[in-house]
Order: C-alpha cells, then sequence, then structure tokens
C-alpha cells in the first residue's frame, strides 16, 4: 500500500465508480443507508454466496438448504422472543432533539461493553460519566424507551392488528419451524445441519459505516443440529470450519480475531458463543457469530405451538430435543470485508508517478475472471470468439476501448485475474498473451488451453 | 403417464413429501399461502435461476447483471405509478361478508378478458350477466373499491406517514432508477441490458393455486434498452430468446402459447405484449410478460426526479431517452412449470402391478446431479469417497438404506439423472454401475470417468 491505511473512503468510491454498490434510490436522494449492487457487486455477492454454499451444503455430507418465507405466522415471533425483546434502549436530546441509542453512546464514548445491561444501568452510567449528547453536547436526553427492530406490515386489504406481520428479522427461524418437516422428509440421523442464505431486516436507528450496518441485509446462516452433550464438540468443529473457510477466501489472520464471550456476556440460554471480528478501516466490527444455543429455539417453539419437534434416534430408541450451533454471517459485512481486503494501491515507478489501484480478489470471488481484450478493432470479430467460448464457462469482461495498458488498469481496479490480449499473431499461431493481475506477469497461451487454466486458477 | 393427467394435488404432495416445497409456517398453521422451499427445492429453484444468468447475462455480451433493494424511496412508486394505480378492484358479498377481486369474478364466470375495464365496466358486466358470489350464491355485493397491493411499513422508530415506505411490487424500477449510475460505470453503448433477481411483494386479495399466485415472490426481470425505431426488432429479438430458452429446459412446444396482446389490450405505453402461458394442471397461467414499454418508464423518472436520464450516442452525436423491452419472469411459476413437465407416473410391469413416480427434470435443474450408492454398508467408506470427489463439481447425493431397487424408485422420484452403484467388485476394478433415470439402463464406468461423464450430460 501507498497510503498507511486504506480508508473507507477509497472503497466507497471505488464501489461507487466502477459499479460495485451505488447509493440505493439515488435519483430521488436515495433512502436512509440503502444500496444497490451494480454489475460487479451482484457478481461478487454471487460469488461470495457460492463460495458459502459449496463448502457449507455441496461438499459438506451433513448440510442439507432451504430457503424459507421472509413473511413468517407471528406466532414463529412470540417463539423467538423477538415480539418481546428485540428491541433498542432508545432516547432523544431533549435540546436538539435527535434520537439516540443509549448502548451506542456508552460504546463510543468509552468503549465500555454494555452486553446485558437494563435501561436503568445504561441510564446512570450516562449520568454518572456525564457523556454528551453526541450531536449538540448537550446533557439533556429524555428517559430510555424499548423499540422493536422488526419491520410492521399487514397482509390482506385491512390494516387490523389481527393482519399484522413482520419482516423476519433473521433467517433462522425459518430453519427452526421446518426442523421436523426437513428431517422426515430427508430423512437424515442427528448429527444434521440446515443452512440457508436469505434477506432479513431491522429496522436500525442508526444504519451506517457503508453496508456494515444496514436496514435490508442477507444472512447465510447454518442451524446445526446434534445430541445434547456433544454439543461443545461441534461448536468447536464449526468455530475453526468458520475460521478456515474465511482464511481460504484470503482473508489474512492477522484481520481476523476470534472473541470468545465471557461467561457473563453469554445470553442466557448460550453455553458458549464466539464473535469473529475483522479489521475494518474504521476498527475492528462483527463478522460472523457462532454460537452454542443448545435446546433453546426448539424448545420455545414447542411451547409455543404444541406440536412435538423432539428427534427420535432409531439406534438408541432414545427420544431427545437436539442442540444447536448456529454460524450466522452476514453476505454484505463478509463483501465488505474481502473489499477491504483486496483494496491496494502499487507504486509501479515512482519517477512517473505511476501508481495503479488493484483489487487482489481470489480468483473465486472476482467479478469477471478474465478479460477479452482485442489489440486493435480489427480483431474485433476474433477476440469476440474467444469472449463467446470462455464464456460459457464462466464470467469474462471484453473491452475494446483505448490503450492496452489503461485496459489492464481498469481490470485491475476491478480485479479480473488475468487479461487476455488477442494481437495480430493470434490469427496466425493461435496463441494469445496471458496477463496476471498480481505479478503484472505475462505468457503466451495457445487459445485452446485457456478454459483449463483459468479453471485451474479459480478452483475453489 | 398412466393418469389421463398429472393433478396439482399430486404435485403439491410430492413437493412436500420429498423436500421440494413445504407450507411456510406450517406448525403455526401456515400464514396465507406462504411456501417454504425446501432441501430439494432451494436446488431447483438455485438451478433455475443460474440458468437464466447464465444465458440472460454471462454468456450474453449485452447485458449485466443488478441487485437493488427491495426497500426503496417511494417517489420511486409515484413515478412508476404504483402509488397512484397499482391496485385491485375489490368487493365484498353483503350476504356472507367475503371479499372478492371484480376482474377475477368476472374472468372464472365466463372467461371474459376484462383488461383495461374500468370499475363501472366490470360492475355493470355483473350485474348484467347476474354473476353470483362464488362463496354463497347471493346477488348483492358493495360497490367496487381498489386497494392498492403494495405492503406498507414505516422505517425508523415512528409511525408517520413521512416514514412510510413499500416493499417492491417488482424488481423492474430498481433497474431505471440506476440505468444512468450502470450506463456510465459500464461504459456500455445502446443497446444493452440489465438483468435482475429478486423479491417482490404484492398483497394479493386471492393468493393461490400452489406457488402460483403468492405474495412474496421472486422475478427474473430483463430491462433492455435500445435506440427508439428499433424497439420492435429487438421486442421480437427477446420474444424468439425466451422461448427458445424455456424450450432449451425441455419445456414441451405443446404446453406453451405465446399470446400477442391486441390493440386495445396493450397498456397505453406499449408498442406490443406477449404472454407466454403454460398449460398448468389447472388450465393455461401466464408465465412470463414480454413487453415493449417504449420511454414511458425512464420519461416518469425523469420527470419525478428531474434528473437527465437521456442517453448520448457519442457516434452519432444525438440525445435520446432509450425504448425498453422487458421480458419478466416469476421464479415460482417457471419452477411449477418445470415441475408439472417433469412429473410422470410410468408402469413398469403391469402384472406386478410395478410403477414408478419419476421427475423427467432437465438434468441442468435436477436438484442432484447423481447419487452414490454402496451395494452394502460394509462398501462405505469407498463410496463415500466417490461421493467426496465430485461433491466438487456438482450436488450429490449419498443413500446406503434399504435396497437397491428401492434407492433408485427413491432417485427417480427426485428426478436424479444418475444412480451410480458402488459393489464389491468396484473395489477390484476401480468400475461403477450408471443407471439412466430416464431409460434405466445401466453401463460400467471406471470411477475416473465419472466426473467428465456427468458434467457433460449435465451442461446447459
Amino acid at each position: 500500500m501507498l497510503n498507511s491505511e486504506k480508508t473507507l473512503d477509497q472503497i466507497v468510491a471505488l464501489c461507487k465508480g466502477r459499479g460495485f454498490v451505488y447509493p440505493g434510490s439515488e435519483i430521488y436522494g436515495g433512502l436512509a443507508n440503502t444500496w444497490d449492487y451494480g454489475p460487479l457487486g451482484v457478481e461478487l455477492k454471487t460469488n461470495i454466496k457460492d463460495a458459502w454454499r459449496k463448502k457449507f451444503i455441496q461438499e459438506n455430507k451433513y448440510n442439507v438448504g432451504l430457503d424459507s418465507a421472509i413473511l413468517m405466522n407471528p406466532q414463529t415471533w412470540v417463539a423467538s422472543g423477538h415480539l418481546g425483546g428485540f428491541s433498542d434502549p432508545l432516547m432523544d436530546c431533549c435540546e436538539c432533539k435527535t434520537r439516540h441509542r443509549a448502548d451506542q453512546i456508552i460504546e463510543d464514548f468509552d468503549g465500555t461493553n454494555v452486553a446485558g445491561w437494563s435501561n436503568e444501568e445504561l441510564s446512570n452510567y450516562i449520568k454518572e460519566k456525564n457523556i454528551p449528547c453526541p450531536n449538540c453536547g448537550a446533557h439533556n436526553f429524555t428517559d430510555i424507551r424499548q423499540f422493536n427492530l422488526m419491520f410492521k406490515t399487514f397482509q390482506g386489504v385491512t390494516e387490523d392488528s389481527k393482519d399484522e406481520i413482520y419482516l423476519r428479522p433473521e433467517t433462522a427461524q425459518g430453519i427452526f419451524v421446518n426442523f421436523a418437516n426437513i428431517q422426515r422428509t430427508t430423512r437424515r440421523k442427528v448429527p444434521f445441519g440446515v443452512a440457508q442464505i436469505g434477506k432479513s431486516f431491522r429496522n436500525e436507528i442508526t444504519p451506517g459505516k457503508f453496508i456494515f450496518r444496514v436496514r435490508e441485509f442477507e444472512q447465510m446462516e447454518l442451524e446445526f443440529f446434534c445430541k445434547p452433550g456433544t454439543d461443545l464438540e461441534w461448536f468447536e468443529y464449526w468455530r475453526g470450519f468458520c475460521r478456515d473457510w474465511l482464511y481460504s477466501l484470503n482473508i489474512k489472520p492477522e484481520n481476523l480475531r476470534l472473541r470468545d464471550h465471557d461467561p457473563e456476556e453469554l445470553c442466557f440460554y448460550s453455553k458458549a458463543t464466539t464473535d469473529f471480528e475483522y479489521n475494518f478501516p474504521f476498527g475492528w466490527g462483527e463478522l460472523w457469530g457462532v454460537a452454542d444455543r443448545t435446546d433453546y429455539d426448539l424448545t420455545q417453539h414447542i411451547k409455543t405451538s404444541g406440536k412435538n419437534l423432539e428427534y427420535f434416534d432409531g439406534t438408541t430408541n432414545e427420544r431427545y430435543i437436539p442442540y444447536v450451533i448456529e454460524p450466522s454471517l452476514g453476505v454484505e459485512r463478509l463483501f465488505l470485508a474481502v473489499l477491504c481486503e483486496a483494496y491496494d494501491e502499487e507504486m509501479l515507478d515512482e519517477e512517473k508517478n505511476d501508481k495503479r489501484i488493484v483489487m487482489h480478489f481470489h480468483p473465486a470471488l472476482a467479478p469477471y475472471k478474465c478479460a477479452v481484450l482485442p489489440l486493435s478493432k480489427k480483431l474485433n470479430e476474433q477476440a469476440e470468439e474467444v469472449f463467446q467460448n470462455l464464456s460459457k464457462k464462466f464470467m469474462v469482461d471484453y473491452d475494446d476501448a483505448g490503450s492496452i495498458g489503461k485496459r489492464y488498469r481498469r481490470q485491475d481496479e476491478i480485479g479480473t485475474p488475468f487479461c487476455i490480449t488477442y494481437d495480430f499473431d493470434s490469427v496466425e499461431d493461435g496463441c494469445v498473451t496471458v496477463r496476471d493481475r498480481d505479478t503484472m506477469e505475462q505468457v503466451r497461451l495457445p487459445i485452446s488451453e485457456l478454459e483449463a487454466f483459468i479453471e485451474e486458477k479459480i478452483a475453489f
């Protein structure tokens, strides 16, 4: 890196300028921290999700997939506790009329971890430390009130409260309510897992930090059902599996830390929890949570629904409620971590002040796997044939505008691992020049070997 | 087929029994026609979306992808007309208090196409034809009122009307508001298209027919921007492209009809529209709409936002608002069509009354590409190695329970194209038996050739 540190602003600018991420509804002045994933962003996001599916479902003999609905029967949220307890402690500044999260004000003030604190404890601490309004500096807050984070809507054509439903705040509950259906239809034996990717919604009062905290986000969640007593072993297994998966996608160990919750920090139903934190440009932020949730969720659904969700083990003739290990990851947060990890500015020639921005994506995650660049527009016909053949296998860019040097820089900036230059010799010898994004080295390869060459490099 | 016709009930039963589609929130008595996609359903759905992305984005030199947010600035729906006009004509039966869509009552009564009719015309027709309440048979309806189909919710912590936002009723508008951003960042020249897959929500008063009409659904939409005057040519192009894509996924021509709208049936802004209708078990139903929407959408957004969304053609120095061709397809509807098309019951031995249910999915769409079946549990270790190697490339099932015949039937029912039996000879000769789902023929193949054999068959 040229700069001592990459900044969030640099990454946001690259995202907008190159078509990774645009502000949502931008022509109408946006909508409170919503974001749209452009032509490159949608490919990167899809590749992240595919990489997760491949290792957590396709290659994993324990796990199967699920895609449950966003709109669920509200009893689900009674059972899960979201209707009762899923809320933020909010207070208003009486001077400047801005609204704030009490827990966040404290954490931003002196870094105190307030997990599990009551409204009274939060309020007392703010008074004791004389913490000011972050907006106007006054010390005149209202009492703290709890605001539910679920988005409410109405189904049917009336707005009676009986038609109130919610946008799911997490995908996990869709797995729990389907536990019996999935176990029965797949005839799986415990231990087995159910993995799901899908959108969730949380009415955060202070979304921000680009795509780090958003109201509409996508989760990749696994609920792994195991026999009580084996749960801590499986917790360790998935904790390690998730860490290794991040490493295999080129997340550097020094940018990842695994923070195990202390006993007093654990949710009352959890036996063990680890937060995976990534070293974002704005500091360490939560990326992945891995938790041993015991039999809490299934037990809650048994109580609320009256249905028997016990598992019967045909080998030992035992009946029990399985324990659950939950690795829960936000797609957008990993997307941001991957961008931060990949971003680099390199000085190529100090004298000429020739530098490049390059995204060192893992080739499996790169939006385009290669770009086909005809040396001259006269070669478009032949070069397009190369494009057509390769694009049957993976995403390929095509660029015939400007000097080759400029085109290389453009591909570096969007992280394309290989540039394929089709020149006048190619017509004769059936070979092309392949340039490596990271080393900038070039090799001459037969066109017939391109597909296998690239397939091998992008394998994951 | 054994039966003269496959019924929707047969398909729903198979879906639930084998883990394609479960009723949503089932342990809580469901939620008005929501559905969850089980371990097999999520694979089929993913394969359908991948097949679309491959042909509409990856291999297509004109199109790029997008993934815009579900929550958009409400001005979007002012511009698109959804806030003003996206509503159903509803009326109540004064006798039995049930609510009905006036247009649907007429269509169900005598098949009259009422597209574009006013409330008055609908009301008069119902009186004229003496159409009864479908529930109680009475002739005592209220006047028709319009109900907006958008789900409303609130962002932030108040429920003031200024915080009212909507769940998008279509993905298309996310493309239009990003037109300038995408054109600029990809440096595309018209003609080019933007393709998007994502969830949309419509507060339908009468959802039903399994997954055919649901409130929460997924769309695959392409907005193809072209120069005015070339639009009808591109309309024909995409009309044919979409039809051929369906054929290539084994949708039979006799089950598909393309219904071109008559001039009087066209929306006021559309120059041409074709409905693709599929022959579902309950009759012909709309699958895909392809429309020439002219410059209507971009013009509306220019008017509402005040932004200049014109395209500048650097070659001819012309400025114009591009025309748009929109092929819009519902994932769930195609999912249902694929299920209906694939479902078959075959009599194998009349005397023994030996029959099988088999899903003749296109191999690219089949949830599992093959299943590894060890002849004996003693062979599990070796067979699992075959499973591990193949599952690096595609989804593979593994089944060691019951007789081989029963295991074949189970795989037939879920549409697995190939069953791979690992037997005692395999240990010696390194070969396995590969059974074809459709012909039930078996060949002996070296394990080392399996991957290439299957890859070739599932290519799309």
